[in-house]
């Protein structure tokens, strides 16, 4: 990938213009990323990328931290050491700057706004979502590629737990998670940010995320599972069974998938993020499960797990070509059990493009 | 243990009145499990505990995550919906309870702040952390066992390593990492915090992870492993070498443990934090290797890795009895090597007790 950083962060410093904001303020977290290809961790020690307005960018590190951020193009590190106090640093930069708005990304520590505002009392403070977000949910042809890859190793682990597994009948779940484990670790994933394993009655709980209980004959296993493929995130939901689903499961399962799909067939430019949210939940509520839908249908996906735009009510937002999404509408019938079918999906020209290629039928293994 | 939650919530209480604080707000980290005994997860998704000074405490939770929080003696819960704002949720509670000052943990998304006080203009903003950390500092005697416990398997992920270690010679650092995260999750710790493993010249880098770097005869290999063991944290540091060490390492390792020993023999109730740290910083200053110890002697550890008391210059906090912090000088010659010796110590009426009970010497293996 070519350097965007510098790029990036010039187009917040215009966003910025517009918005009246002096002073951005990024904390470790995935606009960090966004704005620095480095990796920030969120500890007691303070570290914050600053874009102000007019002027040079600055990295505040904890001296220990220094060499993660060095070699930046653009960006100047501001080093701190452990008796000092960073926040000052920060003040005095900020006072520097004429800084008389300073907006943050969500994830700051509120410990360290905090102090900041009682060295500066008369700074407003605002949210620099829209400034980080109103660029990072429109993702770039190399983002886009790195999500596809993203995807197909979440597909390619998919696929050898489904060749790996002749049965799931007689283990438990936390085996299986275990499985997926391994094998999205020798995939490459970086990070393995979950993988949820529910059969039966545990698949109508979106909390479970695998316990001792034995998988018998017919009962259906819901899986759902994401991780951090080089910087992106990929993630997925399928589910399995071994045997012979019944018949009213098998009914459940078809809903989901035709909403899913109905939903999916929505996606195009311009159309209301709610939109596509509601197409999916109309058809789960016209056969007469719409109680059990009890989620959004979706998450934007990139550097973060879950991030903008939000597939849910009450985001009208229209889509743009460029951005990336889960569409992951469910049914869960406390006591019985849950279906949920997740893909991640590109907005494009005309359309919606499947970067999930993974079969969306009932499973059968077994 | 048994259900100290409750009890610990009206101390906050009675803190928050002695303060001038009417709202106390927690989101997901480790106050939040101090309170409640739950764990939360931080995402877009908003929770928190609220603390009133007069009345009844609330969990404000998305409706998918309710089970989590249910059955909390004393602790309703509010539940909103995917389409709902949930910050408008506390700020109504806010103004029922008619507060004018809100308190919130160090780790509090600013995201959730901001949008709470563009609803509460009037609200005043104050850190938690005196509230929140003025308890938690000092351990009861059940946390103090649950940490004990927690040493005790970092110990045994210790001895089994080097048991099962004839020698580190042609092995790298990323395979000798791999052992240990094996041995921590079989030894039962629920979350690996970090591995870390450096040899030779990685050693002197503090954020050195682990590489595919091959160690070879005669180079000390720095290990520093942490974990969270039935919710309360262990962390270690000792360094092995295989074959016959160095003459001028031996001697750079006997002056951090001598000043690891100074340190620890200093401790005892009124004595304030930075001192223990001066006490170790003289002894390696004196030897002249000052400038190499780049970091403050320790940190408090609990229900977070990382927490109050540090130990460092400018923290003039007297300890007390039932304070648990680590103890760990290092020594880093850039481009040579390094040296950390960490034990895990908690405070008592008479002077200081070890909770890691590993040998400190420099360990041979082979």
């Amino acid at each position: 990938m070519t350097e965007p950083f510098s790029m990036r962060r010039e187009q917040a410093r215009q966003a910025m213009r517009s918005a009246g904001l002096d002073l951005l303020l990024l904390g470790p977290g995935s606009g960090f990323r966004y704005f620095t290809g480095r990796n920030a961790i969120a500890t007691e020690r303070f570290v914050a990328l600053a874009i102000a307005r007019d002027g040079h960018d600055r990295i505040f590190t904890p001296r220990l931290q220094e060499p993660l951020y060095a070699g930046i193009r653009c960006v100047d590190t501001v080093i701190w050491d452990e008796a000092d106090n960073p926040l000052a640093r920060v003040a005095q930069f900020a006072q520097e700057a004429g800084a008389r708005t300073v907006a943050v990304n969500p994830e700051f520590w509120s410990g360290f706004l905090i102090a900041l505002k009682s060295l500066l009392p008369n700074i407003a403070l605002h949210s620099g979502a829209t400034i980080i977000d109103g660029q990072r949910r429109i993702k770039g042809a190399e983002e886009i590629a790195a999500l596809e890859a993203a995807a197909a190793h979440i597909d390619a682990v998919w696929a050898r737990f489904c060749e790996a597994t002749p049965t799931m009948t007689g283990r438990t779940e936390l085996e299986l998670r275990a499985d997926i484990d391994r094998l999205m670790r020798q995939e490459g994933f970086s990070e393995v940010s979950w993988v949820d394993v529910g059969a039966g009655a545990n698949g109508a709980s979106p909390l479970h995320h695998g316990s001792d209980h034995v998988i018998s004959a017919g009962e259906p296993v819901v899986f759902d599972f994401a991780g951090c493929f080089n910087g992106y995130y990929g993630d997925i939901c399928r589910v399995a069974v071994s045997g012979a689903p019944t018949p009213d499961f098998q009914a459940i399962y078809d809903v989901v998938h035709e909403a899913q799909e109905a939903a999916f067939q929505a996606v195009r430019p311009g159309v209301p993020a709610e939109e596509i949210d509601a197409v999916g939940r109309r058809i789960i509520t016209e056969k007469g499960f719409g109680p059990y839908f009890t989620h959004r249908l979706g998450h934007g996906i990139g550097l973060a797990a879950h991030e903008e735009p939000y597939i849910v009510a009450g985001n009208s937002t229209p889509l743009e070509a460029g951005m990336v999404f889960s569409n992951e509408p469910g049914i869960y019938i406390p006591g019985r059990w849950g279906v949920r079918i997740e893909d991640i999906v590109v907005v494009t020209a005309g359309g919606a493009r499947r970067l999930t290629q993974s079969p969306r039928h009932l499973v059968r293994l077994g």
